[in-house]
């Protein structure tokens, strides 16, 4: 077995899901994926785990979504069932091809998620992560040779985290305490929310694998200003090219997109919750050095910011906080490019310009 | 989408399984099955069911059953609770390598099967079916192209079971009221069995795909005499060739093998009901036509009879049974090949001779 894999299993079991002696474990794994399902299987089966892998495939879901009444479906209570079960869910993306569902119909694919709403809360209930496995596929997509991209992906999970989490500390003890947050990008971006009693989490790889990011969530009503994301957005099979969201009152109050702007009005019209934001984003992982087309990577880069339409984690807004938690069956991070004449204003302080935090060498205040 | 493996699953899940709108499905995929688990997920689209797939490596087993420390282990609650709330199993086999847990020990094996006994009996309270996906490792191990074994696995799918269904009925009604059977085969099968008591199941393809057996369970500890089981039976990844049994009081009392008689012994080993019998078997399928390497078919072919060491089915043995249920953790199927010089007598009466049923032209009673 390749060590690269052994090794991004066992950064997985050990450090982000922290698997125990019987603990029950859900590897939810997309196709071609089967060397680090292997490799998972060597690991849990030391810890004396117990895995199931539940598979993913994006031809199968296709064809299910096609041949279905969403009115008609039911919550799928075996799935329910398993996740409330589970201690541990691990996905593992390897997709051959990321728009296999390009062809459902967006209104199609928004009720299906709908359904599976419940699904996902229970996955959320878990110690989860979500990693990728380097796919020819998806080297593809990121427009890299295979190893060269296998590469990239390795480097990026077997990073020294604990070096990592101190770096990005800096920045979570500088926006947690905060109440405003504005955003400020070119002549194209300039927002301004609230983050006025949310929970700013440290992403050192728990839940995400590579880590690499800060988030809280802004207070869903506060969010007021525009935003131009310059990076595309795969959401429903499709790619979303120069989407520009205008935000009142918190909520999406225009829209428009170069390409495929259905996909994005039809992600805006799932529910109340989808058209304002359930996540403020700050990019801190500067091994993740290039766009990948792969939200796993692309949300975590340094020098980028993202927000994402619809849910928000409880990490941000737990039970007991006084902020209403934004509630929705869609969670889409959207980026901003932040490298060049931009800046993050924290209660009227500029903490980054340019892509360079406070605390960093090279800050020009 | 290819025309057969529609057919195929269309019978799967009209005919097999009579899936209804709501149900919950779980797929349980070998590798390489790809092409049913999405024509699968078509059909119960269509149906408005929920489909899962659980996907079974054979090689991730392998690395897993290696690792863990079986005495460690607990029972998964994840996956128990997954086949508990399910109404439908579908077991889809496929692998490219039959032989992929070769190397784990065989009582390694032993104690996980038996780990996993409580998730296989939610299974048996579903509907469930087990399949065959014509994958070129299975071609290869039946020594066959894979485009002549697709024709071979297509044609015993797609039948016309409600011919099948009545021609096998005749022997049921034979075998359901009897109570003695004794089965010989040349100088070296003899065997008389009990089956006073037990019910006569007719597979008409509810259970497996293909069916084409009559079977039920024989008493368990009515089992006297000897039988050498004409073909290989695969066990824990091992060949086991040339296996000679004799039985006294229904257990096993002597064994031999000419090939991996370690492995036989393991599986006799496993629990109290691993030595005794849980079900008489007779195979009237006469689309399969030669041996495969495959149980799922060559238990089914014309002039043969089976007898599965270990667990009795609950059909052939229902709780309100005057017979106590053979209960074990295994069901090793081994075939005893009847078409020379061989007979099946019911309560004294030659029922088939030389493969041929008293029902059917050119009997010779």
């Amino acid at each position: 077995m390749n060590k690269r894999v052994r090794d991004h299993a066992e950064v997985i079991v050990d450090h982000s899901t922290d698997v125990q002696p019987g603990d029950d474990v859900v590897i939810r794994a997309g196709g071609g994926t089967e060397p680090l399902v292997t490799a998972l299987h060597e690991k849990l089966g030391e810890r004396n785990a117990n895995p199931l892998v539940v598979s993913r495939s994006g031809r199968a879901s296709r064809a299910f979504s096609l041949a279905a009444d969403p009115e008609a479906l039911e919550i799928p209570e075996h799935t329910l069932a398993l996740m409330e079960a589970a201690d541990v869910v691990i996905g593992v993306r390897g997709s051959a091809n990321q728009h296999e569902s390009a062809d459902v119909p967006p209104d199609r694919q928004v009720a299906l998620e709908k359904r599976r709403k419940p699904v996902q809360e229970a996955v959320l209930d878990t110690r989860w992560v979500g990693t990728q496995f380097p796919h020819p596929g998806t080297a593809q997509k990121a427009e890299m040779s295979t190893p060269a991209y296998e590469a990239f992906v390795y480097d990026a999970v077997t990073m020294d985290w604990a070096a990592q989490s101190a770096f990005q500390r800096q920045l979570v003890e500088i926006l947690d305490p905060a109440e405003a947050v504005r955003i400020v990008s070119g002549e194209t971006t300039d927002i301004r929310l609230s983050v006025d009693g949310t929970v700013t989490v440290n992403d050192d790889a728990r839940n995400n694998l590579p880590g690499g990011e800060v988030f809280t969530a802004p207070v869903p009503d506060s969010a007021e200003g525009t935003v131009l994301f310059d990076e595309p957005v795969i959401t429903r099979g499709r790619e979303v090219t120069g989407a520009r969201l205008t935000f009142t009152d918190g909520k999406v109050a225009a829209f428009e997109a170069e390409r495929n702007e259905d996909a994005l009005a039809a992600t805006l019209e799932a529910d109340a919750g989808a058209s304002r934001l359930g996540e403020l984003g700050i990019g801190m992982n500067r091994e993740i050095d290039r766009f990948t087309y792969n939200m796993l990577f692309d949300e975590k880069m340094g020098d980028t910011v993202h927000l994402a339409l619809g849910r928000a984690y409880e990490k941000n807004v737990p039970e007991d906080s006084p902020v209403e938690r934004n509630e929705s069956s869609i969670h889409l991070d959207m980026i901003v490019d932040m490298s060049e004449d931009s800046r993050i204003e924290v209660d009227g302080e500029v903490v980054q310009r340019n892509g360079t935090f406070r605390f960093e060498d090279g800050f020009e205040g």
